[in-house]
């Protein structure tokens, strides 16, 4: 089989470092990028490289951002009682875009995995105790994933952090989908919707 | 709704020029980046600049290539007299992949489209009818998409092409690819396999 020519072969292996990316995709994408202008290409390119020079990671919360503090964590219009916390910068923009939370954030960096080496040491938790322990806090909100990784990072920060006086610890609700299939969902969503299931209104309390 | 920093935003919005990559997929490559080491994203960065100065178009075939005439034109071991005819470099790939061809190919550079302004001026047709004038060739094998567009553009070579004398044009076969379901398969296909239907040996001829 013939191989390409050295500058795609290059760019064919550092496009499969991302997240999805195998080598059929690097070529489909490097198809499309010599069709570009040449220009184009470039200021692609640059972007590319200057990437991590113009984005840093906020020294309050541990988000991406180009400032530290970053935007979020300057906002004196959120309550910076209520931490919501977050494995992924990912995670964090997810929530934001709902628009559902006006606290603040703390970006853990990952959850916890002794297997594959990640400890605590790993994640932003001490800083984490810190901030709480320096600016206080009334509320943090486990935004974790729900699988075993996300459970057992959980578990560990209630244990950690939650002997403090005044501090409360919730997570988010678990619960069907919108536009979930009964049908097909599992068994510990089922049992989760089912244990918090909410009240409606009925007609009695209407009047 | 908070936007990102104007940096990630940037590359968004460039990334989303890559076939198949919206502002989500955008955004998980960028996640993914941020995590390289500085100097891989570097590097990453700087070959992404360079690809159209690294990679051009080889004059004879239309392929890319760090060279021109490519290495496939160069290559005296494969057959000048049999040209395959693709739309694009990718299909050229998947050919070679294959290794199933050892003649030489030429890229048209699209397929006609007249709703969309293609005409055989935006393809490199009439480099193709230098090619063959000047160098001469025995069969054209049409490697085009059976779509309508890939029908067409055939058509229209086989108009324009085929009355040179001793030049044969063919196209690859069409009928069940390997690990189809009948049940599922499209009649074109279903009627293509059963009229150009193999004969197997038999236990006569074997005897």
């Amino acid at each position: 089989m013939r191989r390409f020519p050295e500058a795609i072969e290059q760019l064919i292996e550092e496009f499969s470092r991302l997240p999805g990316v195998g080598p059929k995709t690097a070529e489909r994408y490097i198809y499309a990028l010599l069709k570009l202008p040449k220009r184009d290409l470039e200021v692609f390119g640059k972007s590319l490289a200057a990437l991590q020079d113009r984005i840093g990671v906020c020294t309050t919360c541990f988000n991406f951002s180009d400032s530290s503090p970053c935007e979020i964590c300057r906002d004196s219009g959120r309550n910076a009682a209520q931490i919501c916390i977050v494995a992924e910068a990912s995670d964090l923009h997810a929530l934001e875009r709902s628009g559902a939370f006006t606290g603040k954030y703390h970006v853990l960096g990952g959850l916890l995995r002794p297997i594959a080496g990640i400890t605590p040491e790993h994640l932003t938790v001490e800083a984490l105790e810190r901030r709480i322990r320096e600016n206080g806090a009334e509320e943090l909100i486990l935004a974790l994933d729900p699988t075993m990784e996300g459970e057992a990072t959980g578990q560990y920060l209630v244990k950690r952090l939650g002997k403090r006086k005044g501090l409360r610890i919730t997570r988010l609700a678990r619960g069907l989908p919108m536009g979930a299939d009964i049908a097909y969902a599992d068994d510990m969503t089922l049992g989760s919707a089912f244990e918090h299931r909410e009240a409606l209104p009925n007609a009695r309390e209407k009047e």
